[in-house]
């Protein structure tokens, strides 16, 4: 761990001015340079929670939180974040249901957003549905602060979305920087991004598109593996080929798991539900098709029984670099004999990986923060070092 | 945007000790001068906020808040308030069932406030009901308190009751005091608090009986107007003409949408359930009488449907004063062809009037926030005073 | 009321630096030092806030609370100590059903905890479950404190399991220690932990079990009565003999209410189901066995009916020393004609009480404190002095 004096200097090697009073939706809208500033931000704030030293930068203010789905975790990530800062979690609460657009939002985003800091959102389960209403709320509470109406502007954190998961592929970038010790050895890494088996069915493809759209920013050699059928988004796959190219990494896309897995320094086995199929169950649920939605269901089931194969097992890892590659999940896993008979990975491979995972994950309360804290902040390299300065114990020292 | 030296002269202008240790029930019990501290209060809090000045009275300390129905933007606007000053929120969730009365909620109400310093409650579904039960509440603490039971004494904020609903109405009128440039401007000026056509039934009156109560005693010409069949309960009529005569204003009823908007500098046109068929519904639940219900909903709905012509079109606007009178709503409206295809408002109307709208809205949070103040500080001119002084920034300045 | 110094002094003789980074699980796991220094934190935080002066050790951080059942009341008193202390509470709500054991329970255990100081957990529907859930979860978070996932241990606070209920029981005792003039003055004190009627079924046996396992410590003269058939955990009837024998005092059981009440100095009437038939309960839950859930209901329902005569009315209040006993209860009570027909005590007998059970429950937020404060300061002792002496303010004062 480096002193909070190397983090402040290499942010001040960096431009990302860009990034206060501004939202964070997608990472490929992100220069480099902002990228770098969320992991260093991150790690800095770690770095004096560490050392008992108070980031509470809010006396009072308020964390809007709205997700679509019941989610423990990213809700805990998210109230995590915003405890760290000093901001209290308030959460809108509207269901499953798809939310009106429009006229609604506008005003609903508003009426909450009085003392709101910062909005995070979650909208995954509806293709082409998802970043579209995140930027419907951003450009509501924007107007509002542009009309006098809010006295700060709330900004946006996109906890997930239909088309990117940027707070889970940065945390899990930020494990890789560690794991790797630093950004620059990731330049020429293989990573495979793998489709897995999974009894369930329509999880989100956020994550592997959040990966293959980020990893190709680090230079590394990124291979999407998945069976035929299981296409992600194809725009994202051109925005993973842009990226390539500029970074001077690779992408490739393969049908074959092993091909993937070969000597790959990092792998990221995983489920996800076909791009299409996603489409369609948008489409049914727009139109209340219940029938359809069941019949869909059960033809996902049936098509993802067909590549119980495409398992993360002891001997694919074998075939890794030096038979160790990094193992990434974003959590939680269906492990073998654990979770499920069949699932994404043995329940040996899981095991021995568990603590890299579970540190994994806790990079994502940090990488949250980071973003609002540079959403906020115009210069937080001086909020940084005023915070040691005060030097405020987190936990009473007496 | 005065400064907060003319606040703090203002009050000290005005009697309030009485509001200290004490509850805000309906606005007709408080002394004009106990208003006048409210809305002074209310923009000193503001004052301070916009300047970055925390303003945390509470070092800890919880506000409670007690919800008979859904409600996304009284419970923001309270957790707002209470974040404002320091306290958290803890919703008391006791669904929308009837809580039983007596020794339950003697005994519930000193078992949540051992460290409550405010509870918010909204009860406004059943006629004769929430009030009365605020009341209790605010008994069974005020004798904990006096039993030595509560170290502190939890004060009550009614966030909406069967009678009145103080914190929209004194943000109305906040709203309006800013519009016209000062309190006093508010003489003589022509309010039309009319009805208006709502594809919904059962919407509560205490916005109407709010507004009447208040404006009335501003000085200003009230004009309460709505079909036959739609009144509200008489004795908030009769509050309202009294206040009326003691302030110099007036207070009339009529049966005509264009009368009331006539010439009129304020307009407030919303949908209300006639005070019978309220007490009816309540008298139905109370037996349990499931088809009842149904059958007065349905019934509700059509004689609605009778009054579709009560619509607060560009028409109806053009003969208010100059043509443009300031439009008031409590939000959400329903408006012609967005939310609906006929109701309350046509949508060129209620755009005109977006920000406006919002402003008003935006009153609310330090409305309730200088209610808790008033109720919690006997001196509250020397806590702005030494607030100020104090200069702590809610957003950390590095 | 002492002053702070005498209560720095008492803890200055006691020995409780095992509380350190440790859990509180049952309180006859902990030695009397342990729960002497617990009281004598409690009274000395309730002291400071009396007089006015914050206790927040903790700039943030989250306080997790974790009910497998509804529960206003402890979810406010673990609200309460969390936010006198500055944690923000989060909930992890995984509603009424058995949550998985093993992996997940490790898993959500750590993902949750990133930024947790405190977990509190009540889970006391399932005999042999609750306890061994916590222990679970402690066991989770104290690996991953090791392993270096988590940066603090999040210590546990046991807030009620099927084994014992802590905080009740310590604050039951902190409010004898206070009725009695002292915890010395406890000795030799006859304490009838009695069945009493509910027209309710399947109340925890966590109380009574808490009460005899507690108040044998304090060496007390306990007798416990029920009719026959409503027997408690024998292992924990075995905890209440030894700790009878070491304390001095007694522990005796009898089928009979009145002997219980004769000459009794405590009284605490309070209905609970069967030990056999909450082990039947928690065999047909795991089985899904709806039609004997509701069979076995039924039958408890009959079995209770027949001891309708195990109340506590004035006549048998009559009978205890000098005829005022102190009559506790964890409340909610069965109170005849007020709650229910026939219940756990007259309505004359509670009413007279109503003052010094209120009083009863105040404790328990300060317990809840105490043992957070336990587990996270090495040195309470200063960190109480040194609070004394920063001096600030809990409610701002100008």
């Amino acid at each position: 761990m480096a002193d909070l004096k190397s983090y402040i200097n290499t942010l001040n090697d960096l431009k990302f001015e860009d990034m206060y009073q501004n939202d964070f939706f997608l990472t490929w809208e992100k220069t480099f340079d902002e990228l770098k500033a969320t992991w260093t931000v991150a790690d800095a704030l770690r770095y004096l929670r560490s050392h008992n030293i108070s980031t509470k930068v809010f006396d009072s203010g308020l964390g809007i939180s709205l997700f679509r789905d019941n989610s423990t975790r990213t809700r805990f990530s998210f109230a995590s974040a915003c405890n760290l800062l000093g901001l209290e979690v308030q959460d809108l609460d509207e269901g499953k249901s798809q939310v009106a657009h429009g006229e609604t939002v506008r005003e609903t985003a508003n009426m909450i957003s009085f003392m709101a800091d910062v909005i995070g959102i979650r909208d995954d389960m509806y293709i082409g549905k998802g970043n579209t209403y995140m930027h419907e709320v951003a450009n509501s509470v924007e107007q509002g602060y542009q009309d006098g109406i809010l006295e700060q502007r709330p900004t946006l954190v996109n906890l997930q979305c239909d088309i990117d998961h940027p707070t889970q592929a940065m945390a899990d970038a930020l494990h890789c920087i560690h794991e790797m010790g630093g950004i620059e050895n990731l330049k020429g890494k293989k990573i495979a991004m793998t489709w897995a088996y999974s009894p369930s069915y329509g999880k989100p493809l956020s994550v592997p598109q959040g990966v293959v759209g980020l990893f190709t920013r680090l230079g590394c050699e990124v291979v999407l593996a998945h069976p035929e059928g299981y296409e992600i988004m194809p725009e994202v796959e051109g925005v993973a080929k842009k990226n390539a190219a500029e970074s001077g990494g690779s992408f490739k896309r393969t049908n074959s798991m092993a091909e993937a897995f070969k000597d790959a320094d990092i792998v990221y086995p995983k489920s996800w539900a076909p791009f299409a199929a996603m489409e369609k169950r948008t489409r049914l649920y727009g139109e209340g098709d219940t029938e359809g939605i069941k019949a869909l269901e059960k033809e996902l089931l049936a098509q993802n029984a067909q590549h119980k194969d495409w398992c993360c097992t002891e001997e694919l890892m074998k075939t890794t670099k030096d038979g160790k590659a990094l193992y990434l999940h974003c959590l939680p896993a269906d492990i073998n004999d654990v979770s499920c008979r069949d699932g994404e990975v043995e329940a040996s491979v899981f095991d021995r990986y568990r603590d890299p995972l579970y540190k994994e994950a806790s990079y994502k309360p940090y990488i949250i923060a980071a973003m609002i804290l540079l959403e906020k902040f115009k210069n937080p390299q001086k909020v940084l070092e005023e915070l040691e300065k005060r030097g405020k114990n987190r936990i009473f020292e007496a």
